[in-house]
């Protein structure tokens, strides 16, 4: 019996070769890469596969191509998963509920993580943040500070693969609910207990506890989600 | 002053419409896409561009281009997150350690969602599955049955979001450290703990108590984490 052949494309083993550059560290991020012209004598293949290659390593968030100047390994990475999750979010048909709990789920323990390793630098700068949501009047200038205050606490965990997918499911969850932050905030009937909420954590956070931390952040992300099922 | 003119990319507009279809249900999985003729001709772009965004939704893994039948919509879509997932951690230059414990961070509060989800037909192949894992000698059949054990725990949190992330990273994982599992069951010292964890978890989750099941489970987590550090 004959089995079948696998044949793998040429773009594939374009990428396959890029991506071992990178893993070797010939390529670094913010490095040019070579012309696709250079590309196509160095790998001896045409240069449409090439093209496919880089637009390919483009959507996925790898390289920056920008015309006329050339093909970079990207520097910034924070939206780069945004694409893939998007589309699995919309090809999975996941309700928006699978997304907020996949949030409360990360956040929760992050939390925990940040008691353990936050800093006192840190801790005034949420403070400071917990304060100024409190204060201003403006819904907008709440909402983005409510964010940077979440994007902090993730921070503090000193992990960076948690902070990228925590940041790039608030993007899905912004594009899905518009003004969600917003209109939370606007609701007379939460806001002090969000001020309550914020209070609470850094207080666990503050006093480096890891259980509390988790704790508080349940229940405060069980109020944020409940909210959004509402909205959405 | 002039303001700077964004260019959106064709293929980038070619990528936005078939997205589109699929999220407004005109497209869903399994289907064929429309031939690169029709699709250039309907959308008014050339071929190359219609060609450079197949290949970028091939790679992101929305489609399934197969020679000589057409390009489909992926039905499977298990373990699509895979690519984008490693390339971030390649870039970010993430240690391993980051990975183990954005697992951790995952598996703990699932667990806890799970407690409350779970069914007595799943906790019954839990049951079975600690049975197996006890019993077997051969460490290769072992690892594959501790792989569905955490796996049926994902499952039994109704969030398809994480099953698929949890999957994904289980995957990098394997990618990353050959026969983690394998080497971690293999050693004598954790076999008999190893067991006792997994009654721990499988008695929090039959009294369907999920703060005592995310508690073991992240005692387990750390344990295995422990293992990987020193293999890694």
């Amino acid at each position: 019996m004959f089995t079948t052949i696998k044949t793998t494309k040429v773009y594939e083993q374009v990428i396959k070769q890029i991506k071992g550059m990178i893993w070797d560290g010939t390529l670094k991020t913010g490095d040019k890469l070579p012309s696709e012209r250079d590309l196509s004598s160095q790998l001896g293949v045409s240069r449409a596969s090439i093209r496919e290659a880089l637009r390919a390593l483009e959507v996925v968030g790898l390289l920056d191509c920008r015309q006329g100047e050339g093909n970079f390994i990207r520097k910034n990475f924070e939206n780069s998963l945004f694409e893939p999750l998007s589309i699995m979010f919309i090809l999975n048909k996941s309700k928006p509920q699978e997304i907020f709990e996949l949030r409360r789920v990360i956040e929760v323990e992050t939390a925990a993580l940040a008691a353990k390793m936050i800093t006192e630098e840190e801790l005034k700068e949420l403070r400071e943040l917990i304060e100024k949501i409190r204060e201003y009047g403006d819904e907008d200038i709440k909402a983005r500070l409510d964010k940077e205050f979440h994007f902090k606490i993730a921070k503090a965990s000193r992990n960076s693969l948690i902070v990228t997918i925590l940041n790039t499911i608030s993007t899905l969850i912004d594009s899905l609910i518009k003004d969600a932050r917003f209109q939370i905030l606007k609701n007379e009937s939460n806001k002090d207990i969000i001020d309550y909420h914020h209070n609470c954590i850094y207080n666990a956070l503050e006093r480096h506890d890891s259980q509390e931390a988790a704790t508080v952040m349940r229940m405060h992300m069980e109020l944020i989600n409940e909210n959004l099922i509402k909205l959405s």
